[in-house]
């Protein structure tokens, strides 16, 4: 096998048996692109066509699914979703073999599809990421090609480029009618912004819908509409409710996550993007979450406020935009039972779909308005390089998700991390998998201190004329081993198990199979 | 020249100078399609590059426009429109040459481009329709190539299927944000929906934003978003306000139009469609608006409710809506002030794209789902066949507009119109022009009597059941012409001024040049 060295010094075979030519990452904003997007398949509507189907079996016999082909799932129900297991059952009874599955993204209740993996129902999956059982099913290497993982933007731009075709495309659909006009906002598995599934909507071959709350013709508004629908099904149920939403998503408190966010804070203020006016995104975790706590209290004392918030939604981005202190949000995905409630009711939190969001191919997605991006990690290194998929061990238990989106995107990147977790240091010499590359990527917050990116000596200056004290990243990295002493190295085989694509469809990196002896 | 005669009689051309070979039209919903939608040309924006460009010289600069591109604009301005001829005043002090000019329908002010035409900027034309002085040069032969006219419908199929390409798409938008996130809600210049130009900003390679009306960042909801736009210009005005939108638009107590008006609500009420959930379409003149505030008194005393209304939006649907009397309204044009007014404030007034309206290759355009379509008609003729275009004198001065679209799928299509008309009769042998094939129309409604489509025995048995008096489309030809006599026969030259497409595609017929002693 032939490898190219690519831009963050990975190895990238040339070729890759049931995936073909593959092109190393060249850099950020560095891949020109001359081509059109693609198309759905042209599909005839005749008045009276009638779309509701008996089961999920009908509608796919009426889809024309058969081997080989590749079918989508959206992740809006995230643990909580039944219909992909449901859906891959079905074709399993039916013994349809050999497709690809390519939903946005995978949560642990779908280890339930291992089965299908070993029998050859499922031999290739394209996702945002791999968790629980499947992950490390997968890491074994178990699937008969090698997964694909994009982050969302990136999926996007795959999907409207035509290089992830999608056959028949698959949507939870939490309200529906019978022709097909759906939206995440009501019923009990409401899951407020069905913003990955818009994309399948648009290009898939065959689109069905699969709901649990069939509601009177004309479901408005339509987040997807009969337009792009081919059948409806009705099911008993789309989800475990418990697992599709949670309550209001709060921060817990945890003092090493308040002092992480607290770091960011002080990065913020220091970066002089916080003024009138600006934007940003936070996660729904630990420390990024306390950010989102910490602002809002700050841009109350300051009377500052933010034109538009992004990203998946809090309940903390709900209070903002119903407090005055954000103008607008642009939502692909709610993440707690405030963002569904506040999705429904507010005009100015507002619905986008994963390519509006952060498909790089596009005049504008939403990211390119960022100014600053909080995000997490499982590890970073002295390149700034950022691993968010796989363990320590090697094994793939998370998801892209926005962050390679996100990072390249905002004018001030920030990266929360505790400096060591579960005993492991999360600043090392090399990340187990690169997801954003460190050019992307501008400023580290740990709990050990800040650490910037020497190439952003702008902000470097920024920072220290506020009097802000800096670590280098090779500093963070000392500290992290005094406290854990240097870890020991993974025995990887030669065997590739899963590529990882950047957002603009280059491979940034591989996940190799564990060892037996690991 | 060799012809073909199609599926209305009419003898389509093999192949034509500027256009190309000719599929004669074959009849309603026999064109089968095998192939995929289109794709824009993929556009890569970068963090901080800047739309908002100092003037549409500029925009038109940066987009690359040149000799023999496509360009396109939306009427949603209507009479009121200065984008348009704001633009091509533009292209020609710039000296480009030899464009297609394809908005989604022209109006009398843009007389204003006659010269441009004479010139060489603009070499042909593709419209729903040619309305005032340009009609009639059109028909005169002015313009290089024959234009091609097309329903709404028709437009957006032939977008998405890649038959018209838009090279650069100038959008007027009465609320617009720096980034391209527009509406048609908010402004001196609001218009409504803007659901023709929503097909555009998809599949177009560039597009323009010209706006009056800049405002804050994120401009939130965006019936366009900013994934889609590429500039956005500032200009004083992009229209004026009286000829946008007028007032309450309210029927006029013709009695004339009222008594076509009661024919209909009796033909409405004798087809068993009449029921609770139905759906239907009125238009936003004459009797088909008498027919909108008969409909509505009925509907309040026989306690029946629509499930969804459908087109141009006037205030009497709006009423309806707000009293509870129908459940939706799908909204591609916004016909008056109540109008914007809804859409803006009642998210059951839904926005929806052309496409979404009325694309026959789609899984199922809205008009899909229509009982009862109302229609007028300039001329009618023994096959049913309707014109809805051209003057008896044979001068392109109307538009096609959703007519043809509509007619077809809905389940019962109705045709309003006097018998006489300015001393014309309106049913005649042969239309001057075929729009819609008389396979598509069911009844037609006269202020002499009501006329069922024979085709349509099950409606003949339902009227005759129901005692209501039917005259054959003969016997109101008849009555039409002793009340005027025979009209003179037109001649026409072999030159073929313009073709009109059936909404697939093919060609329903041509309108030729006049002869010089008309």
């Amino acid at each position: 096998m032939n490898y190219n060295k690519n831009a963050v010094g990975r190895e990238i075979p040339e070729y890759l048996d049931g995936i073909g030519q593959l092109n190393p990452f060249i850099g950020v904003n560095k891949t020109e692109v001359n081509k059109n997007k693609a198309g759905s398949k042209i599909r005839v509507g005749k008045t009276g066509d009638e779309k509701l189907v008996s089961s999920i079996k009908e509608a796919i016999e009426k889809s024309g699914l058969s081997d080989g082909m590749t079918i989508s799932f959206h992740h809006h129900l995230r643990n909580g979703d039944y219909v992909l297991n449901m859906v891959l059952d079905v074709i399993a009874e039916m013994g349809i073999k050999d497709l690809t599955l390519a939903p946005s993204s995978l949560s642990s209740i779908h280890d339930h599809i291992i089965p299908y993996i070993r029998s050859g129902v499922v031999s290739a999956i394209q996702s945002s990421g791999l968790r629980g059982q499947l992950g490390e099913e997968i890491s074994k290497g178990i699937l008969k090609k090698p997964a694909i993982i994009r982050s969302h933007g990136g999926r996007a731009r795959a999907i409207e480029d035509g290089e992830l075709h999608i056959d028949v495309a698959f949507l939870a659909a939490p309200s529906c009618d019978n022709m097909g006009n759906m939206n995440g906002r009501f019923g009990k598995s409401a899951c407020g912004s069905l913003g990955y599934a818009m994309v399948d909507a648009q290009y898939a071959d065959c689109v069905i819908a699969v709901t649990d709350n069939l509601v009177a013709y004309p479901n408005i508004p339509a987040s997807i509409g009969q337009m792009y629908v081919d059948y409806v099904v009705e099911v008993d149920a789309i989800g475990d409710p418990s697992g599709i939403v949670s309550g209001s998503i709060r921060f817990n408190d945890n003092p090493r996550d308040l002092l992480i966010a607290q770091n960011a804070i002080k990065a913020i203020k220091a970066s002089g993007l916080y003024k009138e006016g600006f934007t940003f995104q936070t996660g729904a975790a630990g420390s990024t979450l306390a950010v989102a706590k910490l602002l809002r209290e700050d841009m109350k004392k300051d009377n500052i406020h933010a034109s538009m918030a992004l990203g998946g939604i809090t309940g903390y981005m709900v209070n903002m935009l119903e407090e005055g202190l954000i103008n607008g949000l642009f939502d692909t995905q709610s993440f707690d039972l405030d963002a569904v409630r506040s999705i429904r009711e507010n005009e100015k939190h507002f619905e986008i779909s994963a390519s509006a969001y952060a498909n790089p191919n596009s005049p504008s997605p939403a990211v390119n308005n960022l100014d600053i991006v909080l995000l997490g990690a499982l590890e970073v290194d002295t390149d700034f390089n950022v691993n968010v998929m796989t363990r320590s061990d090697g094994v793939i238990n998370q998801a892209v998700g926005g962050h390679q989106d996100t990072a390249p995107a905002a004018k001030l990147s920030l990266i929360l991390a505790p400096l060591v977790r579960a005993r492991n240091p999360i600043v090392l010499d090399k990340v187990t998998t690169v997801c954003t590359p460190g050019e992307a990527v501008d400023v580290i917050c740990t709990d050990y201190g800040i650490a910037v990116n020497p190439k952003r000596s702008d902000l470097i200056e920024k920072f220290k004329s506020s009097g802000l004290e800096l670590k280098t990243i090779n500093e963070l990295k000392e500290i992290a081993e005094n406290l854990t002493g240097i870890p020991d190295t993974i025995e990887f085989s030669d065997e590739i198990v899963a590529i990882l694509e950047y957002r603009d469809g280059t491979i940034i990196d591989t996940v190799r199979k564990l060892k037996e002896n690991n």
